[in-house]
């Protein structure tokens, strides 16, 4: 496996997992989970992995339990896959500091999200400047278009003169909803040479995974129990078997479209990462919200039935 | 087929199709298709038809319009099957002039959403408490849940305290989501006798319904181009074939995950339903989206992978 | 007086007064208040009305009842002052069929504020383009920048390319908040030949009023129980009495800030029209706050205050 | 001058002023005008000091910023009078930490406003409940009901339970708006028996300071430039002299209002602070709003307006 702790650029693709960040029963950071966790990313065969996430349970560590925990995956990792760190916050200054930190410790790039209250196309580049006067221009960035979160939507015209004066600025993280015609026009204008082209990796749980495959998109970045899924269906897609992996993706939709309800999704797929071994506890930090028993026979019908349908699919493997 | 111009009770069940509405081309209210659209739902065996709905095209039309469809629709009905219609207003006054009437044209019942700013459960307990006053003892009220859209939440306790005091409150609209565990509470509250018994039907474009169903769910109040997987999948579930019903649900989830994009997700519903000869025009009424080629493109790709989904399931029918 | 049946233009200035609609105790539309309200409004000098405005109880009347009112006020009227109506609506097509009867009964104008969604620099010219191609290039228009209201912001590029390419749009009615450097901007882009002058009213209950007109504001369009403040203060302003202007403002300001509040500051607001004489009743229609004793207690009090002030002030009429 | 590094109680009352946070010209963070800071409002006589307010320029420190800044403060200050520290957190865990910190420190209690998301009034008691249970019986807590920032709103009925249920809740800080009406409801429960007393301070700029501490409010918990308005207006209506509080108050609304704009208004906080010589730079942290030319020359007249209007008063000092 290629050493990689050279820093994130264009070319990036695949399949960044967005880890969950692992608990003990009583709510203490899970440190050797940690461990265990980023093998399962690895063995599952993920291109990278991005980490303290805007989505996740990022926000409930403390500054030092977020270095604690970025510490610790970059250690295991070791520069096998390049790992992105999200650094989004309300103030630049901080942002730097904690940018410059995890570039330090080994991360490969970092990801940011659009401040609350930002409007208008000139304040939306405008903040997006000063991010990018801020963490200077060695460091690579990731944009998280991610409005149904943060409230701000990125116009195309606002991404693509971003895109001109920021060399830095390397991926989208795409996810936008409804979102399908925006992957379509960054990539047509990346076609006809009006703008460089950058990584675009999806997210929204993957949910509409085949269909931005198909419109360009170089993967996915987003957290769920079965990243083989992901790489599958990225595997068969660039070997030219869109069908199978649209197959292979449709076998798993149910499950899918399970874990990307809002809120109680996150609890689902810590449930299914513990009952794969990948962490110890299913614990998420308080407040969450927590599976009843009604919710975890659900959930194990929800498997069987996947297990039965990966069963019936004949497709032969892309790698 | 039993005439049913009787008022909407607690028992209603099955699949309570929410209609759109047709326009030409030129944007015009298309009269002609909306007999066309009301014989295809009966045709694919709907247990009721809901008009004039918060998310669909209603709000676009004028309040004459909004007269015009409605009496089109409830005399091509000719009371075969129940009309609920959304009466959802800012003013309790204009709201019970609609519900009245509507109520003389042969509707079964009204539906109504929270207003917006409503906060607290006594705002939300008072806010109804005055639409049953206004509505009176006699009109029987569809309560849509549907924080998405109107930013107000219904919590389980305000719902139990309307049940108790106003038999006229006679199903729920279930679109809340995460809203699974919602949807179990109240079914056990009845069963404890702690609570009457409403009809649930949900929505979200139904993509949790199998689920909905096995926790007790009366059936679905959606939109979708194929309103006879709903009905199908209702009556497989009813006949104990929970498995099978899943199943068929399974082969179009990949569509109903489309069609249930935001804004886009409605393009695509009237696009279908033109292509089954519904409709005479896809036409949505200015402001709205459009699909472009790409888009039809994918659209003619995920009918085909259903159409052979569909082939490749060995379900006797329930009916 | 001057007969104004011309319609609006980029030279209104003065104060619009946004009217309030009175109803009976019982909630129905009171139509003889309406015509001693309008003749109040005429008295306290105002230089135009606007009606059905988004955020009065406009939306609580039923399509009839606006009709009614409009016709009503328009009538007593008589065309000595211009009155704008509030149009905004979901559909284009209601919009216009609004616009053309408010106008056949002799408005000098219309009032849009942009539809819920819109998101971008082009998404909001986008939307403007087509009101404005909807309604004709003869129809003269008010562009509404209430965000906190609509959520959605107006970039000043996009308000320049809108003044450039319609000529229609004759006037802004600015209520961004804060809004003090917008104002100053487009009044210096105007200056410097690079965008078409425009009249801008101010809103937000006038509580920037004094601010507003140093900066090229040419009046006010607002609601408030006290009309003639804001003729006054423009009057005097207008004669190069700036001073004097702001310090009758400031006599009023303790009140203006109590009847700015959110929800129930247009029920302090009805009540003082009462206690004027101006309606019949302070009634609000539901649902919609209550003054309360000690609400009522609390403006005694606040009224005293003010004739004590005004008592005080020494201030020469401008007029 | 009585030390207090005791705990905070329910008998706290006067002005508790929400500081700035210092920068330099280059962005760090000021410790030397931290001193002068909280030097100038012991001068001014306030009561109390809050840090780390939501609102603020704290979410832009650093967690390590943060600490430093926050042991600045209670060094200088010495116990002369209580700190109250902010510590709302996404998670319950890092609130804590934080909480432990600053009491371990000498603060006399915490902030804590409710996190994103909350509904129901279930909901809201349980997620204090939670924070009540992480954060010990022995931890004096201010809740802070600002629903215009955090979206979420406090029924009096669940602030009656949290009342009943946890000693540790010693204060509200009332910011709803509007909020008139929430805290008569309030008084008059604690008058009746039902509920036990806590302080209540009020926010919003103070800018309906008069009419609150008419309606039983203990004082102001906020942040303006003119400290020692809200701290001889408090005085005044201790006194009985509520005519002359509010004539003082009065004389100060112009600029009450003009630093209460969203954004901007903590510009011109910090610029008057400055020219004050309470701080060194007017410095805010990007992103954040800048005062233009045009701003200043408005200030400065505001300034002379308000100094004009002081010379003109005659009010003999309650203290």
């Amino acid at each position: 496996m290629q050493k990689s702790n050279r820093k994130l650029s264009t070319d990036a693709s695949g399949v960044y997992i967005i880890s969950v960040t692992p608990f003990l029963d009583d709510g203490a950071l899970d440190l050797p989970s940690t461990d265990r966790l980023v093998d399962f990313y690895l063995e599952q065969g993920v291109n990278g992995i991005t980490i303290l996430g805007m989505m996740g349970e990022a926000p409930k560590l403390s500054a030092e339990e977020s270095m604690t925990f970025a510490r610790r995956v970059l250690r295991r990792l070791d520069g096998r896959i390049p790992t992105i760190v999200g650094v989004s916050a309300p103030g630049l200054a901080p942002m730097r500091e904690l940018a410059v930190a995890v570039m330090d410790m080994g991360a490969a790039g970092v990801m940011v999200a659009p401040g609350a209250g930002i409007r208008s196309d000139d304040g939306y580049y405008g903040y997006f400047a000063q991010v990018f006067a801020t963490l200077g221009p060695d460091l690579p960035v990731v944009l998280q278009d991610y409005p149904q979160s943060t409230g701000v939507y990125l116009p195309v015209p606002v991404f693509s003169r971003l895109v001109t004066d920021f060399p830095q600025l390397v991926m989208l993280k795409h996810e936008d909803c409804p979102g399908l015609q925006k992957l379509s026009t960054i990539r047509k204008l990346e076609e006809q040479g009006l703008q460089r082209r950058v990584s675009i990796l999806v997210g929204n749980g993957g949910i509409y995974y085949p269909q931005e495959l198909a419109r360009g998109a170089d993967g996915a970045m987003t957290g769920i129990a079965f990243p083989e899924m992901l790489v599958k269906v990225y595997a068969l897609h660039k070997a030219g078997r869109a069908d199978e992996a649209e197959d292979l993706f449709d076998a798993y939709l149910p499950y899918v479209r399970h874990e990307q309800q809002p809120a109680i999704g996150l609890a689902v797929r810590k449930e299914v990462l513990r009952r794969r071994g990948a962490i110890a506890s299913a614990k998420l930090r308080a407040p969450g919200p927590k599976l009843e028993a009604t919710d975890l026979a659900e959930l194990d019908r929800m498997l069987e039935r996947l297990e039965r349908r990966l069963a019936g699919l004949k497709i032969r493997d892309a790698a």
